[in-house]
């Protein structure tokens, strides 16, 4: 099917490419309503009908049953790790360079004291101004709390290369802009930061399990991402962290916790930590949420990534062109990249009434959702958005326009998550 | 039933302390095995009756069907302050002062921070050396971290009052100590160490839903406690940190992530810390792992807690006499204080055969644990714990110890987690 032809794809186009969809068998593997377009899956991935059978089984048998035995029996100690590998496999990184442990933020904190122990001399973080705010805000935590030793600095995304000065000890960028949909070149800007002595730290959330990173390829030194988008990992999922091998040695963790520890069952008084990735644990693993992770992580694994990050592109491009054509003068704003190479897997527009819209979308089972001060964003997962779901939200956002329909009271309330 | 008499008590006797008990009812809401005798709450607490229910309908209502929505439909945003609520109730904290986030080791890096900034002027962070490792290495890592400008203490328990200097910023203490039981007297403690200038944190892993805890009447500054133990929130269940009233405003978050944002859905790019106890979130919740948290927090608030702990301390009084009577002159000696009134939920036991008989044991499916280097612990959840378990388990280690039955090879190797 083309999407970027002059003819404009109508709904039977979408039928017949959903039906040469190499990736189709994968939808049904999801738990997905009847009447339902989740185009958020970019925010929180759909449930994999897996994930239910396997938490009850190790709720029920592992911790039922099994009980503290299950630490050795059930492989809980050796999850994080083994979870970390499957991930690994996902984002270009090598076994035993990825772990599964704590949050996005927490592991940023971790990625950031350790890039600032690993360039010692240098005081300045950097990043981009308007990225993920908990990217941003643990750097200004780390600033209070390193009282004038360390300096966070935010630049526009244009000035990055520029700002790349002899005082920057870490580079911090998200691949995929969450609200913009761009996608930094990741090879070019770590060569860059490289040269200038900088350490980079990628964060994922908004690619991995979207398209292909390829970590070691593009020589990064580290990453985190989150286990709930892409991953289908459930609800505040369990994140990751990559170190690059030629950097686990070389600094203590500053979240030295009993579960980095090399023998942490030797209840030492003295923190020793553990010589590979498992340092970047902290506490005890959240065994459950792992679990779920685990499932979403072992579904993914499953695709062909060349022809996720291909239908991703085309989903979105559908996108953007039946808008343009839909929804003429109503408006809109493209928010994100047109050209697809340098787009994640979402689109973005803004409108002036963007909040509510997309309400009234949502009251239509069109599920995308909003970032303020004026983005709608629409995501495809493309393990379970069909080119027809695409096809159907457009004409519905045509509707909602055309009649006006976000103009409700209702739909201008803000909730406390949008 | 008197355990403490001149007469031991028997099987029968057990029995009738079973059937009079006020707390009886409870056991029948966990799932435990027949045959088993689950003697180690105290390091993961059982599996409580509701919580697969209730965590298969988080994952196949609110995450299956309700997706992205459930964060504001399902309350998903303020399951750690509900949660932390609840467990406030349990530690004698205000509603306001608990938020459920992170892991123990995790929420003891906020504290530590949060005292420094609290207590400018001071740099000696001091605890009791043989402490919880997970909160002796926490120091040391922030130690690391802020390079000379923090010193990790560690001094015997009997030299606390001495060490209480005019450098010291904290004292962080387990208030229940992990291998001998023993608890400290919290009002006391934290008398003489505001006394002395210092801020007081207090790790409530092991005595948390066993015994009364009264933080405000003591007087805390900060706590934190892990939610799997005795709270029986499943494995690596979220942890909690309490953060008295008077000190939330005080110092901005080390681990600012963006739940801890004032407006975190204003995505701004400046880091404005929420008001209350919000700020010691730090990045998505563990919406999961939260749901069998609160099933377990629940169950447990049903609970009288005068009762919980006159049963407790029956239960280890019984441990000792029995253990006293059946095995004498085994090798066996008392690690853990015999007085009830300064012990926690277990009883411990030294031999230098421990890791052995304890593998033996929970071959015969009593299950307890082993601490490095040569302590067996007994756990007494009250909740599930009956007095015939308590004879039965003692009854049982005393035929292993007569018939030498630890002493077999496949009992003295190591496994990963003990």
């Amino acid at each position: 099917m083309s999407t970027n032809g002059p003819t404009l794809p109508n709904r039977s186009d979408c039928e017949a490419g959903d039906a040469a969809d190499p990736l189709a068998a994968f939808r049904d593997r999801f738990v997905l309503e009847d009447g339902v377009i989740y185009l958020d899956g970019n925010s929180l991935g759909a449930l994999p009908k897996a994930t239910a059978g396997r938490l009850a089984a190790v709720v029920e048998e592992e911790w039922g049953r099994g009980l503290i035995r299950s630490w050795n029996t059930a492989g809980w100690m050796d999850q994080p790790r083994r979870v970390g590998d499957k991930i690994a496999a996902l984002i270009g990184a090598r076994p035993g360079e990825v772990v599964a442990a704590d949050s996005t933020s927490v592991n940023i904190f971790k990625a950031l004291t350790a890039a600032l122990q690993l360039n010692p001399g240098r005081r300045v973080l950097l990043s981009e101004r308007g990225s993920f705010p908990t990217d941003i805000y643990m750097m200004q935590g780390l600033e209070i709390l390193l009282d004038g030793r360390v300096e966070a600095r935010f630049v526009d995304a244009g000035e990055i290369g520029a700002a790349l000065d002899g005082d920057v000890a870490a580079l911090l960028l998200t691949h995929v802009h969450y609200k913009t949909g761009r996608a930094w070149d990741m090879a070019a800007l770590t060569r860059a930061a490289q040269d200038a002595g900088a350490l980079v730290i990628w964060d994922l959330s908004h690619s991995a399990g979207a398209l292909p990173v390829d970590l070691n390829g593009a020589g990064a030194d580290f990453a985190v991402g989150c286990g709930y988008k892409y991953l289908n990992g459930g609800p505040g999922a369990p994140a990751y962290i990559f170190v690059a091998e030629r950097h686990q040695a070389g600094a203590p963790p500053a979240l030295a916790g009993w579960m980095g520890h090399a023998a942490p069952f030797e209840f030492d008084d003295r923190y020793w930590p553990s010589a590979g990735i498992e340092r970047y644990r902290c506490g005890t693993p959240a065994v459950l949420g792992m679990a779920a992770l685990e499932a979403g992580v072992d579904l993914l694994a499953e695709a062909d990534m060349a022809a996720l990050r291909e239908k991703s592109c085309r989903l979105g491009d559908l996108f953007l062109s039946l808008t343009e054509a839909l929804c003429p003068d109503q408006g809109f704003a493209v928010a994100c990249p047109t050209d697809a190479a340098v787009r994640g897997s979402q689109v973005s527009l803004h409108h002036e009434h963007g909040y509510a819209i997309m309400q009234a979308l949502i009251d239509a089972r069109v599920i995308g959702d909003f970032r303020a001060p004026d983005i709608l964003r629409f995501g495809f997962a493309p393990l379970y958005v069909r080119y027809v779901d695409v096809y159907d939200a457009v004409a519905t956002l045509a509707e909602i326009m055309r009649n006006r329909a976000w103009d409700r009271p209702e739909f201008q309330v803000r909730a406390a998550v949008t």
